[in-house]
């Protein structure tokens, strides 16, 4: 993985900050892990009503997550006034996320002027157990200046 | 479209069944519309905590409202001993989802004795005006006899 | 669908001649059949040289085509001096491409300033039946007054 | 990435035996290089055939190389009688792909009995400098004991 450079020294807070205005995450009772230039980490403890029939993590719950981890990946590197709407994904569902704890990691895979692509994984872990439950491919769009979310 | 035949009478009352038992599709204020052979409607109206920061609908929501809508509209074509997993789906957000309402359709492009192909939309409605938001392709597979999430 | 016009009386003659300029497309030996605002089909004959190993039509040309088919459609709503790289598709092979030709369409569903996207699909003709074989979701970026493929 | 094993000594020699019989490989001019367990590598130098309108590799190409070869990544796994037909794939388009010689990468990411998920990645090499250019996720499956590619 390319290493990033953040364009401003609180990216951290910023992203923080931000994170706690998604209701969607609050929701479903997420919380920000890991903050870093490029990469965001998200945990989500297993709760019954984010479950679907068989008792697992629903993979749209996954999906939600893993939009946000790769969206906060990118906001690491923007500065403040930058919007960044997700232009589109691609998830596949790997295993059944049966477990206590699911980890959702976001990656910048390649940073532009315009569009940014990101990288993202879902980690279910049971007891000492982890394992890959979900990989997603995502489209970031970057809209300099405005505070909107529009294409 | 093609047109498609349910292998039992009583597809219906079989998807709104399970549909009940879907904790997540409570927890995010779902209900199911329309059901028929090859195609399901979900609507959702707006709350503020599926929102995003700007106050539309999350993509993330959307995602997994259109993940159910292309999985119920498979499985109205199947018996009730299968089970219907997700194996993957690509998302496209091409519009800010804001308005009171969001209707998601799912309907089965491709039926398959192992994978069934979706295609999903939803359409955001803001007074009199409706409007395409996001447009889904998604895989499911079909796993007969068992009664497990699990490829 | 959405019905689109083009920015320019000409969108057909520009269309036609730019495909000429795609090696790749001769290659495999295509050629442009229809073109209307927002839409483009292409047509292939069979030929061994593209086959895959049972004598179909090969996944990975039809995915050519397809990107083709959708960038052209996009392009009959630009000017001549736009750029119209691809950001992304994803492909879903629904069948085996088991014919004599196969026809392949292109259409925009959502016309951006930045982004648009399309939609499309691989039609296998054998003898007086027609099948989908592949069904495509892709975006294109937009660049104006740069004769450059670059994001 | 996990490391795999593959099911037969010979599993090279099947994957090198495979690739002499795809006609769409020949035709666009590749070479595999390197197989591995759950790995494979196809070389592929600038030809003018296959470039786009601005003298780079076509991204259609790099779409139908990186589908074999994370099809022949997987194939490592099977046995002889397995066919390995690909279900879907998604493809982003990183950077132009401006170079001599384009090296593509496919590897498993999840081996499963009926659907295995792939990873891909192209990458341009021009004088010194190696970029990835495109990045793909895709689905394969397996079927067992028929010499038929259908789902």
């Amino acid at each position: 993985m390319e290493s990033f450079k953040p364009q401003s020294e609180i990216y951290e807070a910023r992203v923080r900050k931000s994170f706690t205005k998604q209701n969607m995450m609050a929701t479903i009772g997420t919380s920000l892990a890991e903050v870093r230039p490029g990469f965001c980490e998200i945990r989500k403890p297993f709760s019954d009503c984010l479950s679907q029939q068989h008792g697992f993590f629903h993979g749209g719950a996954l999906a939600s997550i893993l939009d946000f981890a790769g969206g906060y990946a990118a906001y690491t590197l923007f500065v403040e006034t930058d919007t960044v709407p997700t232009v589109e994904f691609k998830l596949n569902l790997l295993a059944p996320a049966d477990g206590q704890l699911v980890i959702v990691q976001g990656e910048v895979v390649r940073l532009g002027r315009t569009l940014t692509v990101t990288r993202g994984e879902a980690i279910v872990v049971k007891g000492r157990i982890k394992k890959t439950c979900a990989m997603m491919q995502q489209t970031m769009m970057r809209i300099s200046g405005r505070a909107e979310f529009t294409e």
